[in-house]
Parts: C-alpha cells; structure tokens; sequence
C-alpha cells in the first residue's frame, strides 16, 4: 500500500536497455548514487532508548485493550510478523471500519523525517498518539481515557516506572508514546541483499537487481527515493519530503487508480501548492506491502513501477525494465529482526474491553 | 468469558466459615481430590508433535491471511499474548461482526476432552478448521479457499513438506488443522501456584486460597471442575462433559444476565436434554479471561462466582466466601510460554487480502 516512486528527472535520458549488461561505469556511478541501511536510528534527545523502555513500548504496541472495544492494536495495522503493515489496501480499525488510506510499514519508520503518508506528525511520538481517539482506528474517546484503561494494569505501572524512573507521574500519554516510539526504533531491517551489495559482496544481487539499480538511477527515481531509506535525502527530522502524485497529471491511471481525489498533504495544510503533494514513502521491503499506494488501489508491485514511470517521469517502461526494476526492489528486502511476543500484564478478574 | 461452576452436590452441606482456619484435614481431604496439570499433553495417534510441526502451525495461528480480508487471525480471538482469549464479551470476525458467544482461552485446551462451548468439535484438529469458513469470524467461502491461499505463499509449501514429510501432498486442509492443534498443544501453563502447592511447596498458597480450595471441594464445585484442567475428570477425548447452566433455574440471574436464550449443547443435537447443557469450561488461568460465561454478560469473577453459586448450588455464598473462592481461583493462573513471534512467510510482490 506504500509506494511511490517520484522523480525530478524527467526527460530526454537515453534509457538503458533491460536485457543489456550494464558497464561497470554505469553500476559504480549507480552505486555510489545509494546508500545502505545506516547503523545509527535516529533518536530524539528527550527519549534515549533504553531496553525496559523497549519491552514496555512493545507490550503496548501489541496491546489491544488500547482500543475502545479491545480488538486493534497498533500491531493489526503494522505487523511487525509480516510487512510491517497489514497486506490490504485500507486500515481497518473497531467496528470494521474501513480507514481512507493503506496502512504504511513500520519497518523502518525511525528513519522517516515525517509520519503519515501527508507528513501530519513530525515523530514517531507524535504519530503513536493518533490512531488511538482517531474514531475509525481504535476509537478511544480521549488520551485520558486510554490512560485511565492503562492505569487501571497494576503491571502496566511497574513497567511505567521502571521506564521513566525520573518523572513523578511516569504513567502519561506522553509517555505511552515515548515508549512505543521507543519499540519501533527497534523495528529496522538491515542486511537486504542490496546492503550486502553496497558494503562489498559483489555476489549479493542478481543481474537483473544490478540492471534494475542502474535504471532507476538513471531515469531519476532515486532522486526522490534516495537516502538510507530510499525515501528521500538531506531532509531534517520533522522535515518532509513531498512530492506530487501524479508529477505529470492526465494518464490513464489518474481515473483507473483513483488518484486525485485525495490531495494528500493538502488535506492538512489546505494550501493549494499542497494538493496531490505526498510523503516519498519508503522502498525499503516494499516488495512485502502490496498493495500499492496511498489508496491500496494497485495490486502488484509491477502494476506500481509502471504507475510510477507513468505518472512521474512520463514513461513507458518495457516489460524487462518493469522486472529489472521489481527485482531491485526486491533486493530491498531486509533482515526481520525477531521478536518475542511480550507477556501482556494482566488486569485479574475483571475485562477493560466491554462492547462500545 | 468461560467459567462455569457446576456442581452435582447441592444441599445439606455445613459450610465452612470464609473467615475460619482450615483444619489439617480438610485442607488435605480437599488436596487429595484435586490434581496438578498433567506434565503430558495427550496427543492424537494420527499427529505426533514435532518441532517444525509447531513452527508450522504458530505461524498459521498468527497468520490473518487465513481470513477473509486480512484481519482476523486464530489470535485475534484467543491472544496468547494474554489470557488465551480476547477480553470481550463475545468473538468479533471480520467486518466487525459480533459473534454470539465469548471466546474460550485456548491455553491447555489441548486438555480439553471437547472443543467450543457446545462440544460441537471433538478434537483440536476439527475446531481450528471451523472459524475459517465461519461467515462472522474469518469468513472464507470454503476449505479451497483457504488452501489457495496458503498455496499460493512459497514459504508455507515448504513448511508444509518439513512437517509432513511423508505425504504426496502435503499442503492439505487436514494438515494446516493438524499444524495449528500441534502449536495450541504447546499451549500448556504448568506451575501455577496452586501447581506449587499440590506438588509440595506449602507457601505457594495465601491462607485465602487455601479457604477458597477447602470451600470449593467442600461444597462440591470440584465434582464438575474436577481433574487436571479443573474441567471434568475421567473423560476421554471427545467426550464431553456437559452439564446444566442453570441447574437450578429461576434466580434473578437468569434474566439479569440472559442465562437461557441460548440452548448450548442443544444447538448442536437439537434433542430436548441437551437444552441449556454447556461443555464445563476450564478453572486454569480464568483470572485471566473476564468477562465471564458463554454470552460474557458478568463483567467480574467475583460476581461469576455469585452467579455460579445461586444457579448450581442454589447457594449465596458471603462476601468473604466469594472472595476466598476468588484468591483459589487467581492460584490457577499459571506461567504462560515465551512464544518467539512468528516470521510469516512472504508472497512478493502482490496481495493475497482484497476487500471483501
């Protein structure tokens, strides 16, 4: 559901064939154009991780009670056994239903500058305290309510304690979502076989992957979908990288796809230079999160890159450039880390989740 | 959700006071009738644990996939993150459907001589395949359904050969169930401290649990909650213990809580004997799984115990009583398995979960 591949560069390339060897100029000037997986997740200087800390957010995060009738956690929409998102085209929160928009990866979302597919919070802090009083997410009525649920958890208290050992009332919506923020900072997936490739195994990617690299590099994809995490360079935490989509609007897959009527950043900044304006979503894994886009509106990662080339470069790739390129992406696919599922406290003898 | 106190022995019985010491005697009278969990889960003939077996069958009982579309997943209803349920008065399917009755703990249903509340599946392997096709809960059209799924992620076609090694074709209905029943054998919570006890430390229990033991075998609850998963004792694999809920009808429990609309047992047989006849459900662990009852309509275990007292036993039980029973109860919780999450295996590049 999160994809979108946006490029500056637009015309008058002499495009690389598909099933021609790249010259060793060509894939050193590709390579040295990307970058691998940095080691180092950025972290705010108010919320140092800390491994208690981790083990709290994570209960959290896979806590269904934090929704109104106790059936979503943030982990239905972001599963981190799978994608990191949910393998379908729209959220689906309490009560069935349906959100507007895909649920995008947390694989990798400590990377992110911005959170959302329209940037609306600027930290994973920030995005944590959304879906739970949004009414179609979790429905929770107020962050108080949430907190009066999570306060009533005599082990939810321990662990808040332990966590924030410093701050009298440990046990704050704040600090719920400094927890889980602190969790999905541990949520990265090193060693794709692109990364291997990058930091020396010249065996790590496939010939088809090699072509694909060179491809989007020379046609300009990567200038928008560059950086560690293939979502954009230079940027600033809090600092998004938007672009448009479609970038060269009247394509058949405007209407086919459904792809004007949301206007993304727009909706919420309301300035018009906003409209159609959305976060360059990671490619990172992005070979685990179909569907595609914003609206979950394209099937197969295929259908997206010739979407992508269409709608953004105003191209038609052949079929052998679709599949260099799938198969670069492909090789974006990282190393899961694994995860013990936490122990959720208990609160004994009576339910915190009765019908709404 | 899944408590039932029944009790054979009603009348005439000099109750001991809540408040009182326990003799010696009655303390091991009551002992002697009780059993710790058994070290060995039994086992079907036709399905041997293995390792990779279990690996199999967790990464299906995690997998939402195997709804239809995408959001529910055998743990969406029986958490083994939590109380082996859902903390919900009733299941809730896909759309957000409710279902009719609450979700029974699947830990040590591997002990369990029948499964659902009506005893409608007599082993592990038949119930995992009925929530499937289930048109509230995962909702697939039919058994093909699933399996062309399933057939469809490489990863779980070679799961399969590894733990069915012998079979021409190993991705089967019949083994997905058998995969699934072998992990929720893993399911066990031995030592709770009760367990301790009965096995010789004497601290493990306060002097309240120890009054609440002495209680419920006195006044007879054990008769139906007996044996080693405090459900029934002495019966064999698919065959159920049922007994009436009400036994004693008439109560303002009845009504207050709707105690006779649903006919349990008689909605599978249809004969007139079975009306109001439910599966005894498990003692283990049922701190943990409130709201309680097939319809989960009492919201605590205390008033549960009330309930049960009145309309089995046509008893009301005194406030230090109830609370006696209460600490027994909370003795039966017992120490729940490190499961490592699941990585579901991936199909690339497309979406297996459309809307609906």
């Amino acid at each position: 559901m999160k994809f979108i591949l946006l490029a500056a560069l637009v015309c008058g390339q002499t495009l690389t064939n598909g099933a021609q060897a790249q010259s060793d100029k060509e894939i050193k000037e590709a390579l040295s154009a990307l970058q691998a997986l940095p080691k180092k997740v950025p972290t705010p200087a108010d919320n140092p991780q800390s491994v208690v800390k981790v083990e709290l957010g994570k209960a959290l995060y896979f806590d269904p009670r934090l929704s109104k009738d106790g059936t979503i956690s943030c982990n239905s929409c972001h599963n981190v056994m799978s994608g990191g998102d949910d393998g379908r085209p729209v959220g689906v929160g309490i009560m069935g239903q349906r959100g507007g928009r895909g649920s995008p990866t947390v694989w990798n979302s400590a990377f992110n500058t911005v959170q959302f597919w329209d940037g609306r919070a600027a930290t994973l802090e920030d995005q944590a305290k959304g879906p739970l009083t949004n009414p179609i997410e979790m429905g929770m009525e107020s962050h108080d309510a949430v907190m009066a649920r999570v306060k009533k958890i005599p082990g939810y208290g321990e662990m808040f304690k332990k966590a924030f050992p410093k701050d009298k009332e440990p046990v704050s919506i704040d600090n719920l979502a400094r927890a889980i923020a602190s969790f999905e900072r541990t949520l990265v997936t090193p060693d794709s076989a692109f990364d291997l490739y990058k930091n020396g195994n010249k065996k790590a990617l496939s010939p088809a992957a090699i072509r694909g690299m060179v491809l989007v590099h020379q046609v300009g994809c990567t200038s928008c979908h560059g950086g560690g995490n293939f979502n954009g360079e230079g940027f600033k935490m809090g600092e998004g990288n938007y672009q448009p989509f479609p970038q060269v609007p009247g394509s058949g897959y405007d209407k086919q796809y459904d792809l004007l009527s949301d206007k993304g950043r727009y909706e919420v900044t309301k300035k018009d230079e906003d409209k159609n304006l959305w976060r360059v979503p990671t490619w990172r894994n992005v070979a685990l999160t179909a569907p595609y886009f914003h609206n979950g509106k394209v099937k197969t990662l295929d259908e997206a890159v010739r979407v992508m080339a269409k709608t953004q470069l105003d191209m038609e790739l052949k079929d052998d450039q679709v599949s260099d390129v799938v198969a670069f992406l492909n090789s974006l696919t990282g190393k899961l880390p694994t995860i013990v599922a936490p122990k959720l406290p208990q609160l004994a003898n009576e339910s915190l989740t009765p019908e709404p």
